[in-house]
């Protein structure tokens, strides 16, 4: 007897959702269909070029269905059964993915997969999706679109799902969810992807990284490895941002090693030159992600008391370069030059 | 009888020092001998470009000498009476100017005038020159070298000139010493200089700007009029900053007013988009005075216990710039990439 393949919409085919694309059509447990927004016209003509560590050299590479338009569904149209956002997590930007994926969702049906960094990302989809089970993906890939349909992936892809606790749902079912979702995941034997229920855990260890190595490097154009040889960079910025992460994570009672700073620290090489993501969208002129990764675990923390003053001013400071990056998009307009100095 | 002319070399002749040579040359009380590096060149055939709004506009203006080396003075040249220092204190990297004019100061009788922002300046000249006189220049001035030897100065130049205490000499003396630089610098009618012998108030009341808007500006790309527009960045991390400032200043004796936070942010009107210097000197890609403006008094706040989590980021963050600008100069040279990796 054939199974039926999982009907996948994916939300933001970049890096990560490119090869997650791939790889789950790879492993022939489903179909994807790709919204593409400002690489649709590049993959439209020419499909995917992908050189990647686990899938190899592809030119022309496409996933079942690619669209620019996430079409309602009728009582007609299949359903989809996961919907897989690994677009980046811009909350203080309309639009937002929640709005975006609407017309998409079976409530009761549809999975919704988020795999993007940071704290209470779930909470805008289950205000939204009552009745629908949300997965988080928590991915170490280093997968870039260098140009519009062009991927390049360096390193092996390691995805955690788990599921983010719905309260109206039965926890066997998320768990279940989450389950079929690594086996689809896991079908093609590329990657490895494992179930790992403590979700906490597992966005809050990533947060170590994420919340306090991509802001200071954003903020002082150093890369991974620049951070390591510049000086006492390291122990006078990262590790106080980590050891804050990891106090404001047991405020909220999840342990974290006490090594976790220093080995998150020694996973990446002095000469390995790599810019983090935010470092390299702030030099493209794109929005990060400064609420989700950083705004997010610096509010949590403060809530619990816990003093955060490093994380505080980067988060700041990265609030500033981001009102900065919307004025040059045009999203935000000032007022013309001298109109409120009086004449003299 | 007439008054010889006082003869003053001038070291940095870019927007700050050519207004100052200009201003001393119209005064017909001195003439000056101006050290030119980066625009020697460009000065040397086209002179000075200078659209002021204290002097109006000049083509082709020249002070009374220019040069690319400093001379030893022989007992047969005239001695300098006053060597204005007028370049950016990068302490950080050599050459100091300290050693830069060692061939130029007549002991006992050169003054050495630091017309310069930042926090213990003086002390390498006072170790280097124990008989020699160092007076503090604090400038409030809007001119900029926008090309080589093109400068335009756009609002009134504003000079407080005192004697930094040098324990070997008269304080009658240093304060003559000022008070006749005063004389030379206000001989043109043009500008606002004065004697302020609280040396230590005028640095710090300069601090609470210079060591607060410039490096938040420097890492964030907002100007003066856009920090104050972009959202809470002011509440968040100018004024804190300030206040830290204003405590590390009250802690070595120095009473900064309650308003004076509220005063340096209210000078800046939210609709003129000025960069502050340190922000113009990251975007071209220079050296900032990270210790002088901001390492300094951070040392000096946290020596007596004052927090200063605010200053402590700000600075650690701009130290990370200034090593990447560093690098990028070729003054620091990294491993090759991938040199400390493990076959694998």
């Amino acid at each position: 007897m054939s199974i039926p393949k999982a009907n996948i919409l994916l939300i933001g085919s970049g890096g990560v959702g490119t090869i997650a694309a791939l790889n789950l059509e790879a492993g022939q447990l489903a179909h994807v269909t790709a919204v593409l927004r400002s690489n649709y016209q590049a993959v439209l003509s020419n499909g995917f070029n992908i050189t990647s560590c686990d899938h190899g050299v592809l030119k022309g590479w496409k996933p079942t269905t690619i669209t620019n338009l996430i079409r309602e569904t009728t009582p007609e149209s299949p359903k989809y059964d996961y919907i897989v956002c690994t677009t980046k997590v811009i909350t203080d930007c309309p639009p937002s993915t929640v709005d975006l994926i609407k017309p998409a969702v079976t409530p009761g049906h549809t999975v919704i997969v988020l795999i993007q960094n940071g704290l209470n990302i779930e909470k805008p989809y289950l205000a939204a999706f009552p009745e629908t089970i949300v997965l988080s993906g928590i991915s170490m890939i280093d997968s870039h679109e260098v140009s519009p349909g062009v991927i390049e992936h360096g390193s092996a892809d390691d995805l955690v799902i788990g599921a983010f606790r719905n309260p109206n749902l039965d926890v066997g079912a998320e768990a279940a969810a989450a389950e079929r979702f690594v086996r689809l995941y896991s079908a093609a034997g590329k990657t490895k992807c494992i179930f790992g229920p403590d979700v906490a855990y597992s966005r809050w260890r990533k947060l170590v990284l994420n919340a306090c190595l991509n802001p200071i490097c954003a903020l002082t154009g150093l890369d991974t490895g620049r951070i390591r040889l510049a000086g006492d960079a390291v122990e006078m910025l990262v590790r106080p941002a980590m050891e804050e992460i990891r106090a404001a994570a047991r405020s909220v009672g999840v342990d974290l090693p006490e090594d976790v700073c220093e080995k998150v620290i020694e996973a990446y090489p002095v000469t390995m030159y790599l810019p983090p993501s935010m470092l390299e969208d702030v030099w493209k002129g794109n929005l990060v992600e400064v609420e989700s990764i950083v705004g997010e675990p610096l509010r949590v923390g403060r809530a619990n008391g816990v003093a955060m003053p490093t994380l505080s001013v980067l988060y700041n400071l990265l609030k500033g370069v981001q009102w900065r990056t919307k004025e040059k998009r045009g999203l935000i307009e000032i007022p013309a030059q001298g109109s409120d100095v009086a004449d003299s």
